[in-house]
């Protein structure tokens, strides 16, 4: 993973995402906030300078914000501790920092106390719900420090937008978006801050970055960093553009962010790499494989399934991880052991025998036996050594075939030999045995 | 998630995380290192008070560390930035922070270059390779700041323990580990260094404290509160316990750390809830839901298959990630396809038409087809509505039926509402069969 210069941004605000939560913390679960949000921050505008994750602990939170000022962030992003509990703390301690005293907002009040109502009942606690000790609770929600823009609650918790001190000669408080926890409540409020006009004032005269998300397969980072450079050297402007190259699963990404009067250049970029690696690009839209491989086979009106060995159901699961992809995949067989290979897939005992059932031969039978007993138009097939048993000097941890083969009798079959442990050989082989369907969906 | 009281890593040495790399920072790449180093950073008996992650330009990463010193942390535990290129700063800019200047250490030098050489031969790069830049970029990670240890290479980075100053009067140094960013090597060299006495001096009296893991299915946190509560009025010391109880894939997991010498207190504590949650608490040893279920078929000499609608393999797939999983399952079919349903599992089309394919009826029948398609033991059926679509009033999203048969004539049928979006239905679901699946085996 490389960055390339990132010119525009040096000059603007800076910001940094503060993570809250001993439960993140401690490595107990992971956090999906500062990720995220560290992404929408870079087209932004800002500087996104670190994200820093906080247990519960007041004085820690607070030694975090202070040493965060000190170092002349402008604008800092919490997620967590809104809960009623006592343990949630964090808009007492961004009040005592920003010295905002803490204000009761009753009406806040009472829409919170609605939605706990709401979901009281709907949930049907299984113990006797004390009220009052709740709605008690739920007051502390309600506090909002002096000047503070509410952000109204998606679940029971509101978010706030704390408003620092910017401009010249006044630098020195950060503006604070204070928000929940769960990022199905965190994302939309964050994206309604963005929308709005509450931030402006930190922002400044930051524009909005224009972003682009390219993916790639069958090429190595060395090559795409060669492909990057004859672009520069043809005259593409990189340096108008924040170019981010990340290998991930076995696919290079390459996200592009520009100042939107460097758009075309980022076209530029794109264009280029469509005509010099035409076959490697394969998505421009952040379209993943598994979605690809759905539109294509829903276009032709085939339908498709997965006859999976070393993969263990995993290459069904990614494309049925994409939602309305029932009505394309019909199904899959994972054919673990051999006689499953040779009773459910029709694969031959003779060839199983002869090449073993990691092999090309194996492979393609293994398509061709999912074709007739799922009778779906095209069917993708895995069989490979996972480790970290079953290698030998012949075919190592890694060894994996792939086929493809379609209803009007043609097949693909590939041999790939995949590095790392158990884990990557599994992940990458999906990614590969989705391409090769792709790419037999893509021909005429 | 709560965690209890934790009275005994509070007088001692406060650590800190700082991972390294835009791609982490930018939200590209998930942190691995991060959570693994906060677990076992609380077992070493110092308080971990942060995790930090920061991009690769070196005043970022030296504020951080200054400002780690200046809030008085003892110990700062970094990840990542070791490589040959020029973005990769760590040991720079950690010699600058301790004031201490960068040597060659030739001997490391040479040892580094065999291990670049065996990894070029061994990859066989696609175009030549200039051996004389490898060599000089190399030369750059032998560079060692005065004073500190070299921990060996397990990649072609080595790692580094800089020593801080510590002791009455003398606090304001923290000492820092330098470890590289890939899990691979960062794992087993922070183990070394956990086992080594390079970290006795900012260690202290600290001593190394014990952990358990319990997991608990069927239970809601709120219950598992009133079981602690239960346990300290019958005399647990749970105020001698680091207790963590954590939600986690429709699982609750209570994580236990302890002073040497209140063992017993930790004893007291899993006894308790042997006692009081004898059908929900089903691991005392970390092992999760798919290990046991192998584990329990193994015994019995028996095999299992898996027919799923909804997870669309991802039952299949969660066994299959255990190593040594192809002795004990023999296949799955995913019958996302009502016809696939009818001619590999021989469901009743009658069935189909009447209830449904989401339906208790459907369930039982997939299981007792996968039993009599893949020739095996047990079988463990899933089939419900992971949504966004195909909800009804009868039958909204989240509604799941799970179903387990036995060659022996056994079968069990269950009825789950399981609430959050596609991943989450479709992960719970696994969690709740494979459950099912570990009663089963778990009867006479």
């Amino acid at each position: 993973m490389t960055a390339a210069d990132a010119p525009s941004t040096d000059a603007g605000p800076r910001a940094a995402v503060l993570v809250t939560g001993t439960e993140i913390l401690g490595g107990w679960v992971t956090d999906r906030n500062g990720p995220w949000l560290a992404r929408r921050l870079g087209t932004l505008g800002v500087r996104h300078v670190t994200t820093v994750a906080v247990g519960d602990r007041p004085e820690d939170l607070l030694g975090t914000l202070e040493g965060l000022a000190a170092r002349g962030i402008d604008l800092i992003v919490t997620s967590g501790g809104l809960g009623p509990t006592e343990d949630d703390l964090t808009t007492e301690t961004v009040a005592a920092f920003t010295g905002r005293p803490l204000a009761l907002d009753e009406a806040l009040e009472g829409r919170i106390w609605d939605r706990v109502l709401a979901y009281v009942r709907r949930v049907a606690s299984t113990g006797p719900t004390d009220l009052d000790a709740l709605r008690a609770a739920n007051r502390k929600q309600a506090l909002v420090p002096e000047g503070a823009t509410v952000l109204e609650p998606i679940g029971t918790a509101p978010g706030l937008v704390v408003p620092g001190e910017h401009g010249p000669g006044r630098a020195g408080v950060p503006t604070v978006v204070v928000l929940p926890g769960p990022p199905r409540e965190l994302r939309p409020m964050w994206t309604a801050v963005e929308e709005g006009d509450l931030l402006a004032p930190v922002l400044g005269g930051a524009v909005r970055r224009g972003e682009s998300t390219l993916r790639l397969f069958g090429i190595h980072e060395a090559q795409l960093a060669d492909l990057l450079r004859d672009a520069r050297r043809d005259g593409v402007p990189l340096d108008r553009l924040e170019v981010t190259t990340c290998a991930h699963r076995g696919e290079l990404e390459v996200v592009t962010r520009w100042d939107p009067a460097d758009a075309a250049a980022a076209t530029a970029l794109e264009e280029h790499l469509a005509s010099h690696a035409p076959r490697a690009l394969y998505s421009r839209d952040g379209r993943g494989v598994a979605e690809h491989v759905l539109d294509l086979a829903r276009e032709r009106g085939w339908t498709v399934a997965t006859a999976e060995s070393c993969t263990g159901g995993l290459v069904a699961a990614a494309l049925t991880d994409v939602p309305g992809s029932s009505a394309v995949v019909h199904g899959a067989v994972v054919a673990y052991d051999d006689a499953v290979k040779r009773r459910v897939l029709r694969v031959d005992g003779g060839a199983l025998a002869e090449h073993g059932a990691v092999s090309a031969t194996v492979a393609r039978q293994m398509a061709r036996g999912a074709l007739d007993a799922l009778r779906v138009d095209v069917a993708v097939a895995t069989t490979g050594i996972a480790g970290p048993d079953g290698g030998t000097a012949e075919k190592p941890v890694g060894t994996v075939f792939l086929a493809v083969a379609t209803r009007d009798g043609r097949d693909e079959v590939r041999h790939v030999s995949i590095p790392g442990d158990r884990a990557s050989v599994r992940e990458r082989t999906v990614t590969s045995a989705l391409h090769l369907l792709r790419r037999v969906l893509t021909e005429p």
